[in-house]
């Protein structure tokens, strides 16, 4: 009999979310735990083992499932491990998929959220026939996952794919969550753009509905339903933050040449307020041998739970044989 | 008999060198034509083929030869043609491999120029046991040749790699030869270190040997023979190219995590002039996760004819079976 189903598991620095999930990317069950339900990494995989277990039993039996895929911050694919993440409770090098595959009888593969974002695209989402893109996810941070002839890039050590620290301005005063300045994600991701506004009300008088907010809580949200409703400094730090990302996404494309960059994560809700300027720049900025040729896209999981979709897809890619036990 | 020889043909905007060249990576014998010997793209080739069957009747005979590398400008890996090439005499999109391969009867093979030193480093050179390496070649613009898990990077079109044209600063007044401002190559490159020189020549009065020169006609190695007698706006002009250079490079290591970046061309030649600032604004620059793990270094074939080596070790890689007809 066919193996039809797989487990995704989504780490984030708050829940952890566990999903079964069929071929065609339906989620079947879903559950979560705290991240933080224990700081000993090992009651952590017990805790998440049980719960995968609950889902398994409510949907059908072990032999029906191919494996686990797993995304998380730091997560380190050639070993499948987490490596020194500065935001989840347990420190150093944590052999997550070993421990979490001895626990539940299953394989299990492990790569970063950004990476496994990027596969779930081109399993469930838009890049379903592509062999070279890319999926930039514009969250709290900017995370990437490049795809180059059909594969994850991971580079010599498992941790290609940093766009997000690529430093746009080395001059910047915005310090970035990795130690430097002017790195993109300071400017192109929901905390940069929310950065950008509070500069565009610290530097000019012009009246914003902003200014009726508390100023250190402002955040990309607020600046998007501002920008909805035509507020001009809102409009401003979108039309900022589209060409400092339209030039970066340029030179991506002169390095890489993909079909397409494939925009994720909560920024990219913004739909045509960030598009529409984000477009113009870029087309601006392109080399010419690579205009209209690399298209810059919403996800096509945009609004889906693009995480435990991308681990689910990660398993279904690369587990073959299933049941290790 | 096992097939050991391979031609190498390096296209250049002045001379298109061929070269006999055997496992090893020692060239047996060595021809080559100007490249504008006519505007005739057909009289091009048969005059090419001829000085290769010399070369061939030279050396051993077709059976011996199991194909022929070329490495162009412009060059379209996927469809064995030079595409568009400002700097050649032939315009439009020229199907050079087929048209070598059926005047010689030889499968031949074609890349761009800088993917042909890439291939060259990772078959002859530095990069023989890595999977993830570029090398970037300093010449009158600037070259990259990218290799992801083995291969080279072509992207879905076959251009990837123009890493020369990602855009530094877009408000720069140097004017690219792509049309843009602040390309990469403006700065770091030959003709880009003569105009930072000339740039600084301009701004200080500062005294240097360089203002005995005639201004436009000052070129890299005028400023790398002044640097290597410490004049100090010659110093400074490296110093600056090493700065661009090298927070480009902590962003393409950002993006790929290669184990190493080679640097080739005449300006790599500056030596230690060159490696020592870039080696120190790399490490300042470079993402910590990547600290110590990439290698900055010298292309090993620095010295050698890398344009004919690059396309032999292309013919050696990718050419099987050997003889067409």
């Amino acid at each position: 009999m066919e193996k039809k189903l797989v487990i995704g598991i989504d780490v984030g620095g708050t829940n952890t979310e566990i999903g079964v999930v069929n071929k065609a990317g339906q989620i079947l069950c879903q559950k979560n735990i705290s991240t933080n339900i224990s700081q000993n990494f090992d009651e952590y995989i017990a805790l998440l083992a049980s719960e995968i277990n609950n889902c398994i039993e409510k949907i059908g039996t072990k032999k029906d499932f191919i494996g686990i895929g797993i995304g998380t911050p730091n997560g380190n694919y050639y070993k499948g491990t987490i490596d020194n993440a500065p935001n989840l409770p347990w420190k150093g090098i944590l052999p997550f998929s070993e421990k979490l595959s001895q626990a539940t009888g299953l394989k299990a593969v492990l790569t970063n959220d950004a990476n496994a974002a990027a596969i779930g695209e081109g399993v469930y989402g838009g890049a379903k026939f592509m062999q070279h893109y890319a999926v930039i996810t514009l969250g709290t941070g900017l995370g990437s996952g490049i795809v180059c002839d059909g594969k994850v890039l991971y580079g010599h050590d498992g941790f290609a794919g940093e766009f997000g620290h690529i430093v746009i301005n080395s001059k910047s005063r915005r310090l970035c969550g990795c130690g430097r300045h002017g790195c993109l994600e300071t400017y192109a991701s929901a905390t940069g753009i929310a950065a950008t506004l509070k500069s565009l009300l610290e530097k000019s008088n012009h009246k914003s509905s902003l200014r009726e907010l508390e100023f250190h809580k402002i955040t990309s949200l607020d600046v998007y339903k501002a920008a909805e409703k035509g507020d001009e400094l809102a409009l401003k730090a979108f039309d900022i933050t589209a060409d400092v990302l339209a030039i970066s996404l340029a030179n991506l494309t002169a390095v890489l040449s993909p079909e397409a960059i494939f925009l994720s994560g909560g920024l990219a809700k913004a739909g045509n307020i960030l598009f529409d300027p984000l477009l113009k720049y870029y087309n601006q900025y392109v080399l010419r041998l690579f205009k209209e040729k690399t298209q810059i896209l919403p996800s096509k999981l945009l609004n889906e739970n693009t995480g435990l979709i991308g681990a689910a897809a990660l398993a279904l890619n690369e587990i073959k044989e299933g049941i290790l036990i």
